[in-house]
């Protein structure tokens, strides 16, 4: 059932995402047209009450409001360039770089729409509950006026209005798990290669993650103050030495060191300098170190 | 105060951590001697009531149970290599890999001697207190034994009768938190990039880190059943996609993405063996795939 006192929206592209989106404001009773390179997947929407545009020009049309989602910011630029969007704003939830984002934002306000650029925190079966989050950034008007729509897909969080700061933070966001995923992927290969089951060790590993927790929080500290020296059981001369014995364990192993060994060269460039009395926070540094290089 | 009543105890090495052991010792009432290679550190240990060897041979004569913690292995060799150990039980603490813990034990045996390896889960401040934890593996019937000294550093936790468990267990568990650690300082340096500061982005990225902390379960259940690809949204296809978005997000706002880039040749392994609709889990597969190569 669409209710006539709620905004219309348009979406744009029926991926796995896409037809998420548009079955969430459905079952919100906003009317939605929906719009699909391949006809073929507007069938579902179609059958829950949205109405299917035959062509780009014509879903723009029918909303102010344009949500995208498809593969990239190629096809997002395939879609939108060389489309009329006065007045229109287009809400991008195509994963992309921050510069693609900020690449986008300019090619829209050329055309005379507003843009709000998203990263969508959740997969599409998690659209339209409490455990779905979607960041925005860019036109913080536009958010504000759209807000209500916007958490029909799960908590709405403006993080700024540089276009690209949503794919940013979603980046970190997301480089954070890899990295857990890594390690944690690389734990279970050691242990396995000595017969012991993952399951089995399981609750050690969960454990000691779970004692290990404060590290955000305290790297977060230093990193702001930029004071990196005050741990002595911590420092980098005594922890490159541990990761390069955790190199050498895993491939008497038999198991490839290629995520774990990275960390090496790093501290190593930290201890270089003369800063081995530093602990992990300082690492911070030698990566964004390029900027200046 | 010593205790005649409680077993001797011998601690051969004097750093930060054989420090902190002789002194938890001595706290719980252990008559306790004391080697260091530089005598100046049986000083501390030796006002609260340690026996100070002057040389190795009379240190090991001292007592049945002989705790090492050495800078490395060489230093453990150097150390015992030639000792007379019959009814001696080494308890090594020493960091090193599984395999050096496995030489160690063929040299002790060798000797007459019993080995226990340990693998100290905390910092010297811990020592003594319920936050610290040491694995043993290797004779069990020594841990059996002696169990109620080795509580006395912390939980004590027997892993195996190979004597390199220990040691690898512990690899498994650092490297899970150097993974964990890479991610979350790659996370700090891109917002930090965008003006962001760590403190800033902290609640967020706790928030999420704790909403993915389902990942080890999930992953050890798919590993133990080598059952991969029954998650259409998380497939190798699609995640690989991200992680170059996210070396791409990365190089853009100058941050080296040495931390990250890495999974993204072990993921395509997976994806040209044929398995790109296999989630995260099957890189354990990819890693451990050289000990057949
Ligand atoms: N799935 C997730 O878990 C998830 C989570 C967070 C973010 N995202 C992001 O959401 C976006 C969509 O993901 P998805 O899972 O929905 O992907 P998907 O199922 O593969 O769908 C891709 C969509 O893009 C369209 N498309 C591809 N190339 C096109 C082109 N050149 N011109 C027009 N349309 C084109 C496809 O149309 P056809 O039907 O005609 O092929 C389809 O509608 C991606 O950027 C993804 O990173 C996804
Ligand atoms: N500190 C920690 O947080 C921690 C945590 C877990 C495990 N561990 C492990 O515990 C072990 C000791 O660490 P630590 O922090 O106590 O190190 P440390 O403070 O550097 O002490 C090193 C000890 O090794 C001795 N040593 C070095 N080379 C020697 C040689 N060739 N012959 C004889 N003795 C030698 C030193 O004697 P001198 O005094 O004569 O130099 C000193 O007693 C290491 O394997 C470490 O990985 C430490």
């Amino acid at each position: 059932m669409t209710d006539l006192g709620k905004s219309a929206v348009t979406v744009l592209g029926l991926g796995a995402m896409g037809t998420a989106l548009a079955e969430a404001l459905l079952a919100a009773g906003h009317p939605t047209t929906v719009w699909n390179r391949s006809p073929a997947r507007t069938a579902g929407p179609a059958q829950r009450g949205a109405a299917v545009a035959a062509a780009t020009a014509e879903a723009i049309a029918a909303s102010r409001l344009i949500v995208v989602c498809l593969l990239d910011h190629t096809s997002v630029h395939a879609v939108l360039d060389g489309q009329e969007l006065t007045g229109r704003i287009v809400v991008n939830l195509t994963s992309g770089t921050p510069g693609q984002a900020r690449e986008l934002d300019a090619r829209v306000a050329e055309r005379g729409g507003d843009h709000l650029d998203g990263a969508v925190l959740a997969v599409p079966s998690m659209i339209g509950t409490p455990d779905a989050s979607v960041l925005y950034s860019g036109s913080r008007g536009a958010f504000d006026t759209h807000r209500p729509v916007l958490e029909v897909f799960g908590a709405a969080d403006y993080v700024g209005a540089d276009p690209g700061a949503a794919s940013l933070q979603d980046a970190a966001l997301l480089s954070a798990m890899y990295g857990q995923v890594a390690g944690v992927l690389h734990a279970f290969a050691l242990v396995r290669s000595a017969g012991v089951t993952a399951t089995e060790f399981l609750p050690r590993l969960v454990g000691w993650l779970t004692a290990m927790g404060g590290f955000p929080a305290d790297a977060a500290r230093r990193i702001d103050a930029r004071a990196y020296a005050d741990d002595v059981d911590a420092a980098l001369t005594m922890q490159v030495t541990a990761v390069r014995n955790l190199v050498r364990a895993a491939r008497e192993q038999g198991v490839s060191a290629e995520l774990i060994a990275p960390l090496v060269p790093v501290m190593q460039r930290r201890i270089d300098d003369g800063d081995g009395g530093d602990d992990l926070a300082a690492l911070v540094e030698v990566i964004t170190a390029e900027e200046v290089a």
